[in-house]
């Protein structure tokens, strides 16, 4: 019972502690080292024809650029290759590189190498060819992506058969959003998928991608910088911003992409502020720092 | 704190109960004045060809309706309508008529007009007869039912979205299974669904059907007799054996359908008997009458 007790008076301060936090973002821009932005949402919304960039976000990101702050995008898109995705955002006009962009992919591949797992996938196709190099005969696990209409009942079957042959099922899924927002509305990401398969083989999946702070860590780590000196902009309160926030750094929430005004009043997490979209948040940052 | 602890005592003593009521099953078929069957995975296989009977079973049954014990049906069955499913289980030889059988949809239909409901439907083609006489048109919630390949992607967003478009989403899932077993293996169920809408649009959906003990207490009141003098028969642990278990009723579980041996250690449900098929259940409880 002290345990319990315990546990919860953690809870209560880790809530008090976000509660503190929102509405102080800007206090912390000055001592900000570097910046991450979330990409679907923030910089570009998604849409049949590739998408098109956010009124303001390329010029944002030049800005950013040219600022004395470290930046970096983390992204929870798989439906393409990281070289394929940052080429569509390049002729969007984003002054961006592949070095520059954290996605899960290659995370996941970095994973299945080290535990020697040959995956069965359920991913688009896109973003086959990130797995080329794994060894896939014979799966002993489950990766799922945003497979989008690849999510077809005979698929999620199939990978569903995977995981009940095996003694110890293994799923890894590449993040676990909700939703994200293309054109014409709202459509189902991979979380969705991955609490049905949990709940159809009764485990639990392993997300590589945003919220995992891993796969944060490793977006810092390449920058050099701690949590406290960094600011994420995301348009997913629960994955960019509640996950930075997680990790100890400030999270921003931008009022485009998938953004609803209920995430404003959401029961667990509060951002540590609201902005209408990048071009704001970065505007404020430089003037902020007087650059 | 105090009722925290209420609560865990009258769990631990459920538990117990249930513990208790294990390996004893023998003994209550004396008192017993009904028996509710399972339909999948007890009286026939389920396959592409709509599906074979398991053997013994058609006499089975044959014999219970001989004996002086009351006989109810009850399933989660929604890929069809009611009586198309009648008809096909008369064609394999079962002695059965619609009035004996419970299943989600007729529920659902009442429940809906009830409630002045207009519902989108993401169901198999077959059961759609069923909410003929069911206002549709700008739906005001979602029922899902056991909609196999037809839970394509994009009519999963398609309710996804009717359902985020709702200022109180309502979301009816008729049962809750994970899978069942078809000619070729297993197969996922609605439930798997139902948790996907569930986790994609933050909300609890209302299950019609197994386990729901409104739905089981339908059937005692058709029988005019009291759970514990009811025996349920089925092939699902979790929502046949311990659903009936819940409502105060024994429940047995036969190795045949989706049954997997693991099913005998599980962590929170165990059942009051296991016997290798409905015939062999029939056997014990007849010869145990003296029938």
């Amino acid at each position: 019972m002290r345990t319990k007790k315990k546990k919860e008076a953690a809870v209560v301060s880790l809530c008090h502690f976000f509660a503190m936090a929102a509405t102080h973002w800007e206090d912390s821009v000055k001592s900000l080292k570097g910046v991450i932005l979330d990409m679907c949402g923030v910089l570009y919304d998604a849409g049949e024809d590739g998408g098109s960039p956010i009124p303001g976000s390329v010029e944002a990101v030049r800005r950013l650029k040219a600022s004395d702050l470290q930046l970096r995008f983390c992204t929870n898109e798989t439906q393409a290759t990281r070289e394929e995705f940052v080429a569509k955002l390049q002729r969007m006009g984003f002054d961006i590189s592949v070095s520059e962009v954290f996605s899960p992919a290659p995370a996941a591949v970095a994973v299945l190498k080290e535990r020697g797992l040959r995956p069965h996938l359920l991913v688009y196709d896109g973003v086959v060819p990130e797995f080329d190099s794994v060894e896939k005969a014979n799966p002993n696990c489950v990766v799922i992506g945003d497979a989008a209409e690849k999510f077809s009942y005979q698929n999620l079957n199939d990978a569903f058969r995977v995981l009940m042959g095996l003694e110890k099922p293994v799923l890894f899924s590449l993040g676990r959003g909700k939703y994200y927002k293309e054109d014409d509305g709202l459509k189902l990401d991979v979380g969705v998928y991955m609490k049905a398969l949990e709940y159809a083989c009764d485990i639990e999946a392993e997300v590589i991608g945003k919220p995992d702070p891993m796969f944060f860590q490793k977006v810092l780590d390449d920058m050099g910088i701690q949590s406290h000196q960094t600011l994420m902009i995301g348009d997913d309160l629960v994955n960019d911003v509640g996950g930075a926030q997680h990790c100890g750094m400030k999270g921003v929430q931008v009022r485009t992409g998938k953004y609803r005004p209920s995430d404003e009043k959401h029961p667990t997490v509060t951002a540590d502020g609201y902005v209408d979209n990048l071009a704001e948040a970065v505007d404020t940052i430089l003037k902020l720092r007087g650059q």
